[in-house]
C-alpha cells in the first residue's frame, strides 16, 4: 500500500462507517489523485460507497468540457459520477458566489450519515493561513480550513490536509492520471495565485518546511480556537439565565455576568453567542459592544451588526433580527377572533376563553392610550408598561386589543392581557428572530 | 506635536508614572528615533527621568565606534548615557547569545517601577510574526513581541509596536538625525534579512498592509494566549487540591481533575503549568504526556523534560528537577545531633526532643531494611513506605536514621519518624525542586 494510501485511510478513520463517500470532482490534480487512491483502496478494504460529484458552473467555455472528463475518468474507476449544474449569482466577487453556488449543491447532495470528501491539501492550507494573515485575521482565521466540519445534515471532510502538492503529483505521474489545468486559476484567483507563484517559492527556497510548518501553526490555531469557544460557552452559561420576557422568543444574555469578563473575554464570549445569528464584526468595530454595554440613561442602546441589531434593555442584551427590525402595519381588524389572527410581520394572537362580541381590532402604541385596570382605574398604558419592565424595543408591537373601540387588553403582560373579571385572555407568539445563518 | 509623538505618549500612558524611562539605544533608526522623540516631548510634558543605555557587545570591529555616536548623540539631546560591556559566550547561535547578553544587562539595569524602552516597530512586529509561523508556532509564538512584559524587577515596554519602519524613517529625515546601520544584520541574521528583503517587499507590493495586518493578527493572538491562560489556571485551580505529601515542596497537581479534560485542553494546562518550570516541549514531543497519563501497573511513569522529569504518583504529578534527579551520597554521619545536618544535595535534617546518645547516622533505603515499629513488632520498611502510600521518587532518599547501627526512624513519616517513646523525632527539609526559569 502507497503512504498515500496509509495516510488518507488513516485520516478517514472517523468516517469508515459512513453511509456514502462523495468525493467533490473538479478534475484538477487534487480530487483526481484523491478519487484514484479512494478506488484502488476499496479493492482491498471495506469501505463505504464512493461516488463522485463534479459541479458545473458554466462560467467558462473551457469547463464545458470537464463533464465527459470527469465521465470518462469515473467510468475508467467504475465509481458512479453525478453532474451538477448550478447558476452562479454575479456579484462583487464571481469567485466567492461560485464558490457558493458549489457548496449550495454539495449541502443538498450530502444526506445525514454521508461525507463529502474534497481535496484540499497541505499547501492550500499554508496559502490559506498566509492569505488570512495579510487580513489580520484572529485565531479562527488563522485555523484555515478545518479538516471536517458539518455540512447540511451530513459531514465535510478534508483527507489530504496533511499531503503536499509534490507528493499528489508524484502520484499522478506514478499512475499516468491526467487532470484538468483550470485557465481560471490564472485569473479569477489573483491573490491565490500571487501567493502561490510569487511567495511560496521564495519561502520555500530558504525554509523547504515552510507549507508543513504553517499547516501546523493552523493546526494549532485550530486546537486553540476549540479552547477559545469552551471558555465561551461557560462564559455564556453564567449569562444564560431565563428573562421574565422567554415568551418573545428572542435569544438574548443576562448582562452582569457578561461585564464582569475582562474585555477580551466578554468580546470571546459574544463573537461565539453572534456568530450563529451574523457575520462578525471587525476589530475597529467592537467599539460598539463597547458603548452598547456602557451606554446610561433612558436611551434604547443598540449595535448595528450585519444581520441585525444587539439591543440592551432590562439588564439584558437582545439579538434583534429580520421582522423584529420592521414596524408592522399600523392596525388590522380581527374578523373571525375565534381563529388565531396572523399579525404581518409580527407573529400571530389568539384569544382563549370566552371570546368577546363586537368589533375586535389589534393596534400598536401610538402614545396616549388610557387602560382601564382592575381595582386601578384608568391608567397611562407607558405607566403600565413601564411598571412591567417591558424591553423599550417591543413596545411598538406589542398587540394591543380594541373591542368597539376601546382598549381592553394588552397581549402577553401578566394583569393586562385578559378582559374584564378574567373571561377571556390574549396570547401573543412573536415572530422569529434567530433563523441565523445558513 | 507630531503624529508619532501622540502615538507614542498614548502606549506610554500607563508608565508616566514610572520611577524611570530607559531608552535600550543601540543607535541604529529605531532606538535613535525614539530617544529623539522622547527627549522632545519632556520639554512640554512631565515624564520620569529619561536615560539610555548602550550595550556593548565586543564582536565585531565596527561596533567599537558606536558607544561614541550614541555619546554624542544623547549629549546633544541632554540624556545621560550608560555604555555596558558585555561577555558573550559563542555557542550554536552567536546572535542569540547577544541578545541573552544584552537582556541579562537590561535586567540589572531595570530596577523596580522602571520601565525599559525598546524601540521595536510594526515591521519587525510582523517579520516576528512571519519567522514564527515558518517555524510551525502555536497561538503564543503568533502572538509575537509583547507590548509589555516583566523584565526582572520592572518592565519592558514596546512604545513603536504599533508605528511603521516608513514613519520612523521620515521622522528621522525631517530631523536630520543620523544613525548606525549595523553591518551585522546583512550577515548574522539571514533569516530575518531575507524575510526583510526577498518576502516583504513582495507581499507589500500586493497588499500595502501586509505588516499592518499582520501586526493585527499579532494583537489577535496575543488576546487569545491571554484567554487561554485563564481557561489553563481555572483547569490547575480544579486540580490544585494539596497533597499529604505538600511537605516534600514539589510542585504537583491531582491527576484526575486534569485527565478528565478534553486532550486539547490538558495540553493548554500543562503548558502554563510547566512553563514556570521548563522549555515545553514541541508537538511530537506531547506523546511523552498521554504515556505519562496513561501508564498502568506499578511502574514509576515520567515524562523527560528540556528542565527536569514530570512524575507520576498516587493519583498527582509531581515536577522533579535539579538536585531531585540525582542520587544523593549514600551516607552521612552526624557528628553533632543537637544541630541541623545538611544532607549533600537533599536538603537538611533536623532532630527535636531528647536527641539520643550514641552514634547517628543517616542512610539511604538500599533494600531489605527492617525496623521495629511500636506495638507492631519487626516490620520491612518497604511495606511500611508502601502502606504511607510514599511516592516512588521519594523512596531512595528519603533519610533513615541510624543509632549505633540500628535503624529507629524514617523521617518525616507518621509514626515512624520519632524515636522509642517519642523521645525525639526526626524533620527532613527537602531540597527544592521549582527554582524554574530565569
Amino acid at each position: 500500500m502507497s503512504n498515500l494510501s496509509i495516510l488518507l485511510l488513516k485520516a478517514l478513520e472517523p468516517w469508515r462507517n459512513a453511509r456514502a463517500w462523495h468525493v467533490a470532482l473538479s478534475g484538477g490534480l487534487d480530487s483526481t489523485v484523491l478519487l484514484h487512491v479512494l478506488a484502488q483502496l476499496r479493492q482491498t478494504r471495506s469501505l463505504p460507497p464512493l461516488s463522485a460529484i463534479h459541479v458545473h458552473h458554466g462560467l467558462q467555455a473551457a469547463a464545458d468540457a470537464w463533464p465527459a472528463h470527469c465521465q470518462a475518468l469515473c467510468d475508467a474507476l467504475g465509481v458512479p459520477l453525478q453532474v451538477v449544474h448550478v447558476h452562479v449569482q454575479a456579484g462583487a466577487s464571481l469567485e466567492r458566489a461560485a464558490r457558493e453556488a458549489r457548496y449550495q449543491a454539495f449541502v443538498t447532495l450530502t444526506r445525514a450519515q454521508e461525507v463529502l470528501l474534497t481535496g484540499q491539501h497541505r499547501d492550500d492550507q499554508a496559502e490559506t493561513l498566509l492569505f488570512r494573515l495579510l487580513r489580520g485575521a484572529g485565531v479562527s482565521g488563522l485555523a484555515a480550513m478545518p479538516r471536517q466540519r458539518r455540512l447540511g445534515e451530513g459531514n465535510l471532510c478534508r483527507p489530504l490536509l496533511d499531503v503536499s502538492r509534490t507528493v499528489l503529483e508524484a502520484y499522478a505521474r506514478e499512475h499516468s492520471l491526467s487532470w484538468i489545468e483550470d485557465p481560471s486559476n490564472q485569473q479569477t484567483d489573483f491573490s491565490r495565485n500571487y501567493l502561490r507563484h510569487e511567495i511560496f517559492p521564495l519561502l520555500t527556497r530558504r525554509w523547504p518546511q515552510a507549507a508543513a510548518s504553517m499547516a501546523r501553526s493552523a493546526a494549532h490555531c485550530a486546537e486553540a480556537q476549540g479552547l477559545l469557544d469552551d471558555l465561551a460557552r461557560q462564559d455564556l452559561q453564567a449569562a444564560g439565565a431565563v428573562s421574565e420576557f422567554d415568551w418573545l422568543g428572542l435569544p438574548s444574555l443576562e448582562l452582569a455576568p457578561i461585564t464582569c469578563l475582562s474585555p477580551a473575554r466578554q468580546r470571546n464570549a459574544l463573537r461565539y453567542w453572534l456568530a450563529a445569528f451574523s457575520q462578525l464584526p471587525d476589530t475597529d468595530h467592537w467599539a460598539g459592544w463597547d458603548a452598547l454595554r456602557d451606554a446610561r440613561g433612558d436611551g434604547q442602546p443598540l449595535w448595528k451588526l450585519a444581520e441585525g441589531e444587539l439591543h440592551r434593555a432590562g439588564g439584558r442584551i437582545w439579538w434583534l433580527a429580520g421582522d423584529w427590525l420592521r414596524q408592522p402595519p399600523a392596525s388590522v381588524q380581527w374578523h373571525n377572533p375565534h381563529q388565531p389572527l396572523i399579525l404581518p410581520g409580527n407573529g400571530q394572537l389568539r384569544l382563549s376563553g370566552d371570546i368577546p362580541d363586537g368589533s375586535v381590532q389589534v393596534s400598536y402604541r401610538q402614545g396616549g392610550e388610557v387602560m382601564t385596570v382592575k381595582n386601578r382605574g384608568h391608567r397611562d398604558l407607558k405607566r403600565l408598561l413601564n411598571e412591567q419592565g417591558l424591553p423599550l424595543f417591543v413596545r411598538g408591537r406589542l398587540p394591543l386589543l380594541y373591542v368597539n373601540g376601546q382598549l381592553l387588553a394588552v397581549a402577553n403582560l401578566p394583569g393586562l392581557d385578559c378582559g374584564p373579571c378574567g373571561r377571556w385572555q390574549l396570547h401573543w407568539l412573536p415572530t422569529k428572530s434567530d433563523q441565523g445563518l445558513s
